[in-house]
């Protein structure tokens, strides 16, 4: 029984590919649709998203921000404002040119982002210092014409929530374009045990419009990194297109200082790729939708089933415990929760109610072990807080033995001719290195990490000169 | 000073309309963008939003169901699967002909509703009966190309929930329909304190491709009634369209029973022309974002300020309270406060102190009654409560006064000509009559409703023979 399930997903040393799409479909997360690149998000996704939306919206209201909702369609003249940023989007954005019969006067296209609805709105409220700051969030849906897309990773149409602010000073918008990004890295790590290196963009990767972005990316199990979230120091760029203007402390007109910032359903991508095996899906257990799975074995022998239940109720207050009591068999119930990557399951059998005890078996590790019903309760906080700190561990490790250090654009075309990795090398901070990098390698600069380390003095590719040490990686 | 902000409000004997778009943008809970028909929703009014929508999605996932996410986009060809469907809403979708630089082969449209989109998915995911009932509801924002659009009421974008739901059997379906009608209408009752009439829409006002309709209807302050919520019974319509088939308990191919519901941002209208006055929004305490505004009177002096924080702590675990320690005048807060709504007002000055006691002024009464600090906690747990009842009295009283018997047609023309009502009426249930009187009265068949009372044996139009008691109104 346990093998007929396991065959049915692609091993990931196989496939990398087709193990992601099997984890995605068969853990019931997501599928696709007739719409092309659009995908259709399972109740078991989405109480993911709901998990990871829910703590993100806690703390971006904890750091003072509050939700509007801006509109999903932007006139074609409003994005054509800023010029970077149209120059940057408009290969992808969906243009609606109809309304019901008519064909419309002006072309609207479907937001990609909505800085410039935000930047015509903020002209309209901030008139004085005392306006400001302004830190507003939206939670809403976005469509970018993405050419290739895969689910979850790149989709014509994802969720998100994207925040824009306005200050007075420089300062304060580089102090918030941070503070923002340290949540960001907070919630991957402390929700999702996703290790994280926070950086800036080079020029060439940056934002379309921005004067620069803040990253954190992350590293999944294929060598290949990930550009998790951003945050971006807009400057005055949109401040300036859309006039956005305030009475300063001086009384003297002065233009405000904008930031934006954003993450996506992208995350549960990130997520399947750093954590799952070739079982099927790991969950981080703070994002599990169900933490705890009891599963009665025997249940058709007297006091299995109560016991069971009283099992989950003496856990239902401090956990997300379910139970299946379903007709199926064991076997059936152990390999499909270890596919959906329930952290924990419970054994409960005729004999484990006599010795009053249950079997504990962890997803992460397959340990299985025999605990006391009395105490569970604190056993399961404590498997649940260790899970997370093993999946956390074990990421980091694979991140440092997958990082490796270049002294030359021949050490990282040699690294990257038949394997992925993370690739640490000196940069002279010129474009022309970083597109001869990529053409040689595949490997594009994911950042320009704040943790600094002086491995050469030298560029990696034209030896002149060295600015930073850079990461660099082929990259979903 | 009052008079002052007062004046700013158009009455709403003057000038209904603008009394309503007087008090969407003067209380700030939304505004017109340059995207027309569409709106842009403060951070106020997005607050009153998650307070519904939070109450709205436990009572979901409480009844069963859980929340999937379906794409934004629709093509063509799907959309005109179901005949009475795309009959009904083609002329007021958004057509999405470009994507990027490319013309698509085939138009797709912004979802006006998704059941075409969760009846693809159906077909795809239910197979045997032991596959039902399938509970999915959808939190998500449609567009409809309205001509003519008001803040919440009618607008090109909204924000609801929309649930779709299969059943092996037309008499689940039909219960489910009931349930969540239900749902709804003790949602307006319990946290919006809106009186609902639960009733069946006629053939002519049912949802495009529904079996039937039920409805919610409440009436507006200016005699005008508002469909606050439906569910449709969708029958087989949709699943024969789509192919929605299942191995049902004997072995044989049977397809499903279908029902749909939503309920959106357009409540917010029905709360304001349900409850606001001449100085402003009055809002239900249940889904006020403050619930208790705290004013320090001559904050400068010793101990004030002090005072006010210590009650606001002694409040804070049991509603939501804010306080108001900024250097405007007294007066201009209890303004503002009136204007936004707040239910209630705390007042705290040097003599409250000495005294032990507040002042608390209601929001829906302006009653201002002296209370001790020591019975501060439960008075405003159980002035909140009060105040709740008392509007749900005044508007279920409001609705009784403004509710005439019509036993002609020329009854309903006189009621109809000067002012507007809600109109009991026995009706044949022909469409022509139905017409008729919409053509000489204005008004529209709003509801069979689930309590009938026979008022007479012919029908108000045509005389003939009556079926049902209607009510009937013109409406938003
Ligand atoms: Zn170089
Ligand atoms: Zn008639």
């Amino acid at each position: 029984m346990a093998k007929e399930f396991v065959e049915k997903i692609t091993s990931m040393d196989d496939d990398f590919a087709q193990w992601y799409t099997d984890i995605v479909t068969k853990a019931k997360l997501a599928d696709y649709s007739s719409v092309r690149g659009s995908m259709i998000i399972h109740p078991y996704g989405y109480k993911i998203w709901e998990n990871i939306r829910d703590e993100l919206d806690r703390k971006i209201k904890q750091t003072g921000h509050e939700n509007v909702y801006m509109p999903l369609l932007i006139p074609e003249s409003l994005l054509q404002k800023e010029k970077d940023h149209i120059a940057g989007f408009a290969p992808e954005v969906a243009w609606v040119t109809h309304g019901g019969e008519e064909e419309l006067q002006e072309r609207l296209c479907i937001r990609p982002t909505s800085e410039v609805l935000f930047g015509e709105y903020y002209k309209n409220v901030i008139h004085s210092y005392r306006d400001l700051p302004k830190l507003y969030n939206q939670w809403s849906n976005v469509v970018r014409w993405e050419k290739t897309t895969r689910p979850f990773l790149r989709t014509l149409e994802f969720l998100w929530q994207e925040g824009h602010t306005c200050h007075e000073t420089e300062e304060e918008a580089v102090e918030e374009t941070e503070k923002m990004l340290n949540v960001y890295a907070s919630l991957c790590e402390d929700l999702l045990a996703i290790p994280v290196i926070k950086g800036k963009k080079t020029e060439k990767e940056k934002f379309a419009g921005a004067t620069f972005t803040y990253t954190v990316e992350s590293l999944m199990h294929d060598g290949k990194a990930l550009q998790t979230a951003t945050s971006h120091f807009l400057g005055d760029g949109f401040a300036k297109a859309f006039g956005i203007e305030f009475l300063n402390r001086d009384g003297n007109l002065q233009t405000v200082q904008q930031t934006s910032w954003g993450f996506t359903t992208r995350i549960i991508g990130a997520m399947i790729m750093v954590h799952s095996d070739n079982r099927g899906l790991v969950l981080p257990p703070k994002a599990a939708p169900t933490q705890v799975m009891i599963v009665p074995i025997a249940s058709h022998k007297e006091g299995v089933l109560d016991h069971a239940y009283e099992i989950k109720n003496s856990l239902k207050d401090s956990v997300r415990v379910e139970i299946d009591a379903s007709d199926k068999k064991p076997g059936w119930k152990f390999n499909e929760y270890e596919m959906q990557g329930v952290p924990l399951r419970l054994e409960v059998g005729p004999r484990d109610i006599e010795k009053e005890q249950v079997m504990f078996v962890r997803r992460d590790t397959g340990e299985k072990r025999q605990v006391s019903v009395h105490d569970l309760k604190s056993e399961v906080e404590k498997l649940l807080a260790d899970i997370h700190d093993e999946l956390y561990k074990k990421a980091s490790l694979y991140l440092k033995e997958k990082t490796l250090i270049a002294f030359t654009l021949a050490d990282m075309e040699n690294f990257l001719r038949e394997d992925n990795y993370l690739i640490q090398a000196m940069w002279c901070g010129n474009k022309d290195c970083e597109n001869e990098i990529k053409e040689k390698t595949g490997a594009t600069s994911r950042c320009i990490p704040f943790e600094q380390e002086s491995i050469a003095e030298t560029c990696v590719c034209c030896g002149k000169q060295a600015e930073d040490m850079v990461y660099w990686a082929k990259a979903y």
